[in-house]
């Protein structure tokens, strides 16, 4: 017993200690660099040398070990702490923090997987717990390895949405493994917070959202480590720490002062100051390092027990009426047997986008994530990170609501495979809330994304395959209308690849389209064939990348004409993606979109309506050439 | 006494029998229509009677009459209950209810405000809370005029974060004119929501984000009209009630059951067996009507005692260095001056888009909406409705949060200004996370919209003013870093009118750009003039819609060739709008952009490393001229 608290207080004194040292390193490297933001560091230091020298086992030396626990910085503006915490862990040199914010270092302002101890991207607020969310699930359901996420997060954060539809989903699937560590600082970056000090307001929320919470004075080092004992034992449901936190403390000049939020400390006077006034807090951090993670195994395949799909490769017949979204989930679900790394989510639209198929086929590897689409995506993001290939799917309209994790997940690098049905106004009577029109325009501007719209059944099995196969944020636009199947079970596809459905040397014009309005293409081309006007018809399929060679040899062969349809918005969409591959080369391209707010009506009175339907492209062809 | 029991006896029988014609309305409606969800319409009929024809004060022949109070049918699936109540209230004939979903009515699949009793869209899940929030601020803090806001939720919906984020802000500005109701029928779109009829776990979430709540059972009229007047009565706080209902409620083959959701009746056999069981369950519902809303006022005016700006319109003399950010602010304020309607909102980012600037000349017309964007939006689609301008803000990318909100104020008609600060790599060190790449895509993709990109402070001044006097959905981007003025003060804009800066007749190429890539292109124009190269170079401006004809003249007079440039994405921006504009022209348009995720670094090694600097340009024209 003596002996015991003679250690604790030993490791109490020497973990602050250790928080001294990040604080130390964190001002340093912001000064060094000249921006940054060194008091939000300050705030959560005791709480992250707690987590980091304490409850946290990992082995630093290979971070990509599948049994380590993880750290997610989801307030990512305190990059610096995080980086200094594995510097002084031994990840690399504490000196090359002073890299920090160069062009060249893989210490960014924000944190991102270029630094290999960081699995996601943080810096937009309130995104690392649906990460959390994402590994957690992995740990607990998939790789079954026993290890705990923590994810430190802000205060102000906590007023974004996504962080409680991580903390219901989280407590949902009781995620005991899950450890989330809310630094109250109390000062956002304008002003105040909505709560100030009062961690009392977050720790109600986490509780009426199914969680053990705790609040702790985040600057009392013992306090800190019975919570996060507390937390990794307490069974059946996931776990926060609602810490008071001063910002800016340990520098007395700064500590708990509004106006200071992303503000280096000046070097020279500032500075010093700064320093003289945390060095003295500093003894010995002897013998503190992070603790490895023996005795875990993975235990994965268990949750799966996959029986070979019903259906075969050759049931798609040229001319049956197939759904590409139902050809969606037939080809997920088949991919699950033949790849036991992909799993599936869905925001409550399973039996629309046919993403039941997959849950079916494969339950252990399907989370329903209901009408939370923010952490739909967050958590896929999370479960990518653990080298899972996770599709989720909502209608593609819902997709807008997790814009930014998608946009982030560009950043965390993530393999993220991105579903989203009902595309554009053929989906009919619901009204404009349902339909996508912007979809194309929002994954297409991601920056590294791949974006694949198939017109029939055999392309959509094909655009599944593709997505999984390429590594990266892909997404596949799939409609409502059944459409017939126009390919063979033995057509080729490939990502960047545009196909060419009707041609003859006589062609006057080429239309470019792809999805329903393919249909409408073809209908059209026979009405002109009728009358003697030969056009080309190319199905795009590849969005992103586009099919340069192939738009530009059609262009060229016919009359430098293009006109491309789409059922989306007449901004941003295919008819944009052809243009700004063409476009170099003198081809004209008319576009013909949707540009207009759409009313509810059947789905061929909308196509008319706003222009993309046979008549509008016979039209078109007809005014043009 | 036992005349008021008598009387409320008569009233509750009378609503139950309201309840069940807004339940044979709903059903006969969809049924007519082939489509639809009667079973969620169902589940709230009770609910709606009860607000309708209890607890509302409204001129039904009136709408548009601010002391209405307001009702928001969130749950947007449930829209033929909505038409039923308003048509019921005698807003409109009841047999007009069969046109629902046709494409020439007003009653569309999802509320739209193409009904003028409707003034936000809703069907995207989680969003009407926000825009009540922006109706009970405006009632409360702008017109008061004492009207209440009544929102009608799912609970299925309750899992969006969005939710969250609205009811956190009415209860931090204390909003006691808002009233949620939450139906709790248990049953989402695939399968059975998280907590099912536990209306508890909802009570306690709202508790915990400081609202007054209580639960009923959804079906007993006198429980409901009994929490409407204890919501209404209590003071300081918003009010909701949750209450347990059925979905399909009232015909006992589909109640409670899941697999009919978004599923119409059949016409004969299946719809009359439903008819059959509800019909006698209607008694008279004579003398029930909307009350007016007798003895309110608008109260407005007060909230703002504007003194006259001290800044003037000559402020800024060509060359000065001003972030069109900081612009934004300056003229955002000075319009406060002019337009009393002027309202702003921001996500604690006021000191960085300098939205502050408006704040502390109109604290009563500035809304603080903390790191909460969805919600920020939704308020201000609300305030909108209400007949305000609002103007919210916050770093570009994190309007990517709100996404969907953005969205649905196009189709709810919304007069909406964005702005979205912290434009591309020129951010510098922060890094990715905090870059705006996909703004101009996402917000050139949403129907109706305008896009405007201030490349000096003269502009940004105009793009603010041209955004208050244009209806509809505006957007502007601004930028972090200082950049020279070079317009002067009298200069005129126009949406849709780009502005020529640099020409000669021996023009070999034009380049188009704005913002921060205006001052490299006008850098490269130097230094090919020193080469005896000659270019044009053009500040776009209103991105959206674009101004075709100058951009056409000036590629014709330039060898046909346009070289765009842009701090954004190569997909969907500035450069697809230009080339989206003259490729039917058979110009020739290469484009300049950020085609990779960006590191951290200072803002001109990035504007190099990602080709959008000076030296990028000067190589562009050189390899194509």
């Amino acid at each position: 017993m003596e002996q015991t608290a003679r250690t604790n207080k030993d490791l109490i004194q020497a973990l602050g200690s250790m928080a001294n040292k990040l604080r130390i390193d964190s001002i340093v490297a912001t000064s060094e660099a000249g921006s940054g933001h060194p008091t939000s560091c300050m705030s959560a230091a005791d709480l992250t040398a707690a987590v980091f020298f304490y409850a946290m086992r990992y082995e630093v030396a290979n971070p990509k070990n599948p049994v380590n626990d993880r750290f997610v910085l989801s307030k990512g503006h305190a990059a610096p702490l995080l980086y200094a915490a594995w510097a002084e862990a031994g990840a690399f040199p504490v000196e090359r923090l002073k890299t920090l914010r160069e062009f060249t270092s893989e210490l960014e302002g924000h944190p991102t997987p270029h630094l290999p101890w960081v699995e996601v991207a943080t810096g937009s607020l309130g995104q690392g717990l649906s990460c959390g969310v994402g590994m957690a699930l992995n740990g607990k359901y998939l790789d079954k390895t026993g290890n705990n996420v923590f994810v430190l997060m802000g205060d102000g954060e906590n007023a974004e949405g996504s962080v409680w539809e991580a903390a219901e989903i989280a407590s949902y699937y009781k995620l005991d493994n899950l450890i989330g560590i809310v630094d109250v600082n109390g000062l956002g970056q304008s002003q105040r917070t909505m709560y100030g000090h009062d961690t009392e307001v977050y720790r109600r929320r986490y509780e009426a959202f199914g969680w053990h919470a705790r609040s702790v004075d985040g600057h009392n080092i013992a306090e800190i480590i019975s919570a996060l004992d507390e937390a990794m034992a307490t069974p059946d449901k996931p776990s926060v720490i609602v810490a008071a936190t001063k910002k800016g403390k340990g520098v007395s000049f700064v500590e708990d002062k509004d106006g200071w939020h992303g503000k280096a400390f000046k070097k020279g006077e500032e500075l010093d100051r700064a320093l003289a006034e945390l060095q003295p807090k500093i003894s010995s951090t002897d013998g503190l390092k992070i603790k490895p993670p023996e005795g875990r195994n993975i235990n994965a395949g268990s949750a799966d027990s996959a029986t070979a799909k019903s259906s075969s490769d050759d049931q798609y017949v040229i001319g049956k009426q197939v759904a590409t979204r139902e050809a969606y989930g037939e080809a997920l679900a088949r991919l699950g047997d033949a790849n036991p790394f992909v799993v599936a989510l869905d925001g409550d639209t399973k039996n629309s986008t046919y993403s039941e198929k997959f849950m079916k086929a494969h339950e252990g590897r399907f989370f329903e994530s209901f009408i939370a689409e923010q952490n739909m995506v967050g958590a896929a993001v999370g479960l990518s990170s653990m080298g899972k290939i996770p599709f989720a799917s909502t209608f593609a309209c819902f997709l807008t609501r997790a814009y930014d994790q998608i946009r982030m997940a560009a950043v965390s690098q993530a393999n993220l495979k991105l579903c989203g049905s009902h595309a554009g106004v053929s989906i009919g009577e619901d009204g404009p809330s349902q339909m996508a029109l912007e979809d194309l325009a929002m994954m297409r501007a991601i920056e590294g994304s791949t974006v694949l719209y198939p017109s029939d059944a055999v392309a959509a099995e094909h655009a599944v395959r593709l997505a999984a196969e390429h590594r990266g944020i892909v997404y596949i636009r799939t409609s409502r209308p059944k459409t017939p199947v126009i390919y063979s079970a033995d057509e080729e596809f490939a990502i960047g690849r545009a196909k060419i459905v009707r041609q003859s040397s006589e062609d006057k014009a080429t239309i470019v389209t792809s999805g329903v309005t393919l249909f409408e293409a073809l209908a059209a081309c026979d009405q002109l064939e009728s009358e003697d006007i030969a056009v080309r018809v190319i199905d795009l399929f590849s969005v992103k990348p586009v099919d340069e060679e192939t738009l530009r040899a059609s262009g060229r062969e016919t009359n430098n004409l293009i006109i491309t349809v789409e059922d989306h918005s007449a901004w941003g969409g295919l008819g944009d993606a052809v243009a700004n591959a063409v476009s170099p080369s003198g081809i004209r391209v008319y576009q013909l979109g949707v540009r207009e707010v759409p009313r509810s009506g059947k789905p061929e009175e909308l196509l008319a309506a706003y222009g993309i339907d046979r008549a509008s492209i016979v039209n078109a062809v007809k005014s043009l050439t």
